[in-house]
C-alpha cells in the first residue's frame, strides 16, 4: 500500500459518519432522451439537467468537437470519456461501499476463522466496534482487503459480488446501492456515447469489484473497466485452468494512479474527465494536457437534503486542492444541488 | 524475468536464422469484402481462405452462436475474440519485428553512450555479433530491452515507434514490416466484428509497441491491445503531468500470462481465441473453459515458399504442445499452405 488515504479509498474505509438524510423526491418526469441526429451530432438528451452554464458547457463542448466543420473536431477514436465512480457515478458516504461488502463478506467468512473472534481487525468487525477498527489503523485495514478480496478464484469472487449488489441496501436511503447512482451522469453517459464518445470508468474502487455491475448499471463493458487491483495466478491442474486472487497489491487507481492506470488499460489520453475528489485531480490534469480539445468535469456535493454536502474536510472524497484548481483554470463544476433535477433514478 | 523463454518473446530475441525466401505472389484477386447482413448474420467475407474444413468450421461456428434462434447463441456483450499478434497476425520470422526495433533504436542511442563500444551487450549489437550477442543469455537481453524501451515517457516511446514503423522493412521480404499482415487473418477480424464480436490483441509483444500502429493496420483500437508490459510512473511538475516508462518488468503477456492479462484488461473470458505458438495455449485453453460455445484457432506455418515453415522446433513461435493439444481435441489448425489464397495484402 502507497499511503493511508490510497488505503482508504480502495476499501472505502473512512470514518463512518452516521449522517441521516431525508430523501426529498423531484416531481420532474422529463424522463426522455432525445437522440435524433441531426448531421453529424447528436441533440443533448439531458432532462435532468438543469438549463444553465453547467449544462450549456457540456453541450457546446459536445457539440464543438463532433462538428466536423469545427478546428476542434476530434475523430471517433480519440473520443475517449473517462469517469471516476465513487462520488462521480454513484453516491460515496457515509462510506465507500465497497466498504459495506467487505464487512459482509468477512462476516460471511467468520464462521470458518474462530480465530478471528479474538483476534484484530477482526475481532472489531465482527462486534460492529468501528472505533477500535479505525485504530487499527492502514496495516489493519490492508488486512480486511486481503482476506475479503483475496484467495479466491475470479470466478467465486464475480459471483460474491453479483451474489451481494443484488440485494445489498444503503442503510441510511433503504434503497438497493445499485440504485443509488446519479440519474443526470447516466443521461450524461448516454449523451457522450450517442456521439461515439467512448466511456471508461476510471475508479480507486476494485475493478473486480465493478465488473459483475457496471454493465447493467451503467452501460459500460467489462473491459472499459480501470480501477484498482491485486495480482493475480493462473494454474491448469487436471485439466481446468482457474485464476487465483493474490494477497498482494497491482496497481493502486488513485491520485497519480490514474493516470498510470489510464495509460495501461486505455493507452490514449482521454478528451473528456470527471470526477469529484482530489483523487481525481491528477486524471483531469492529465486529461487537460490533451492537445486535444478537452473537457474536465467537477461534482460538488452541494444537496445536504437529496443526497450529501461535503468537500474540503470530508474524509471521504475530499475536495480541496481540486477545488482550487478547477476554480482557478475554469474547470467545470457541476454544483449538485443547483445543476440537478434529480438526483437518483428513483426520484424521478 | 520470469524464464529465458518469457524474454525471448518479449524482445523478440531468437536465433537469427538467415533463412531466405522466395516470394510467390498469388493471382487471386478476390477482395471485395461481402458484409450484406441477412437477418441476425453477416454473409462471410473471408475471399482470401480457399474452401474447405477450415474455413466452413469458422463459419459455422459464427453463424450458429449469432443466430438467436439457436441454443448456442450468444448475447453480444459476451462476444470477444482474441488474438496473437506475432506469427497469428503478422509474420515473426527470422526474428520478432520489435527486436529490429530494438537494435535500430540502441544503434540510434549510441553516440550517447560512448561507454557501449566496450562494454556487453551493446558492444555485440553494435558490431553487429550476434553470435556474442547470444551467448550474453537472459541478462544481457534484459538489459537490452531496458536500454530501449524505458527511461522515456510514454510521449516519446510512442513517436519512437511511428517513426520506425513508417519506414522499417523486413530485411529478407524487402516490404515495410506494417505491410506483413496476413490478408486471410485481416478478412477474419472484419468477418467477427461484422458479427458484433469485440476483437483484442493479446500478445507476447510490447503493449506499447503495438498501440501506436495497430489502430492503423488491424482496426483495433489501443484499448483493446493487451501485451508486455514495463510499469510506469507518473509526475506533475511546473503544470505538466508526464508518464515515465520504467526499468520494471510489469506484465510477461505469454504463456500463463495471456489469461492473466485477459483477465486484467477484458474481465471475462474470450468465445474465440487465436494463436500460433505453445505460448497461446494457456489462452486457448482458458477460452475452451467459457460455458459458451468457444472457438480456438491455432495458424499452422507451413508455406516455406509464400512465407516459413516451422513449428515444433523453431526457436521463434514454438509450436508443439499446442500443436498436440490441438489435434486431440480438434481445434481448428489452418493450414497456410492449404486454406491461405494469399497470404499478405501485397500478394493479392
Amino acid at each position: 500500500m502507497k499511503s493511508g488515504k490510497n488505503t482508504y479509498k480502495m476499501l472505502g474505509l473512512g470514518l463512518l459518519l452516521s449522517i441521516t438524510i431525508s430523501c426529498a423526491p423531484q416531481t420532474e418526469s422529463e424522463t426522455e432522451i432525445n437522440t435524433e441526429i441531426e448531421t453529424d451530432k447528436v441533440s443533448p438528451g439531458l432532462p435532468s439537467w438543469n438549463d444553465g452554464a453547467t449544462k450549456e458547457a457540456i453541450i457546446s463542448y459536445v457539440e464543438d468537437v463532433t462538428n466536423s466543420g469545427s478546428a476542434n473536431f476530434i475523430p471517433v477514436a480519440d473520443r475517449i470519456a473517462t469517469f471516476d465512480n465513487d462520488g462521480t457515478l454513484w453516491s460515496e458516504q457515509p462510506i465507500y461501499f465497497q466498504f459495506f461488502f467487505a464487512l459482509e463478506r468477512l462476516k460471511a467468512m467468520a464462521a470458518d476463522h474462530p480465530e478471528w473472534k479474538t483476534k484484530q481487525p477482526y475481532k472489531a468487525v465482527l462486534e460492529n466496534d468501528m472505533k477500535t477498527l479505525m485504530a487499527q489503523g492502514e496495516k489493519g485495514l490492508l488486512e480486511i482487503v486481503m482476506a475479503t478480496h483475496a484467495g479466491v478464484t475470479t470466478d467465486e469472487f464475480d459471483k460474491l459480488v453479483k451474489d451481494w449488489i443484488a440485494t445489498a441496501e444503503h442503510p441510511a436511503k433503504k434503497k438497493p446501492f445499485k440504485e443509488m447512482v446519479f440519474q443526470p451522469m447516466l443521461e450524461l453517459l448516454d449523451y457522450l456515447r450517442a456521439n461515439e464518445f467512448k466511456v471508461f470508468i476510471v475508479s480507486g474502487g476494485g475493478i473486480e469489484f465493478m465488473r459483475p455491475w457496471v454493465e447493467g448499471v451503467y452501460g459500460i463493458p467489462k473491459d472499459q473497466v480501470v480501477g484498482s487491483s491485486i495480482k493475480t495466478k493462473y494454474s491448469y491442474n487436471d485439466g481446468k485452468p482457474s485464476i487465483e486472487r493474490l494477497a498482494e497489491i497491482d496497481l493502486i487507481d488513485d491520485h497519480e494512479g490514474k493516470p498510470v492506470g489510464i495509460n495501461r488499460y486505455i493507452g490514449r489520453r482521454p478528451v473528456f474527465s470527471a470526477g469529484n475528489s482530489d483523487g481525481d485531480l491528477d486524471m483531469l490534469r492529465w486529461t487537460d494536457s490533451n492537445e486535444l480539445k478537452t473537457f474536465k468535469l467537477y461534482v460538488h456535493h452541494t444537496d445536504s437534503i437529496r443526497e450529501y454536502a461535503y468537500d474540503r474536510k470530508s474524509h471521504i472524497g475530499t475536495f480541496d486542492e481540486g477545488l482550487d484548481e478547477a476554480t482557478e483554470k475554469a474547470w467545470t463544476i457541476v454544483d449538485m444541488k443547483e445543476d440537478w433535477k434529480v438526483i437518483y433514478p428513483f426520484d424521478k
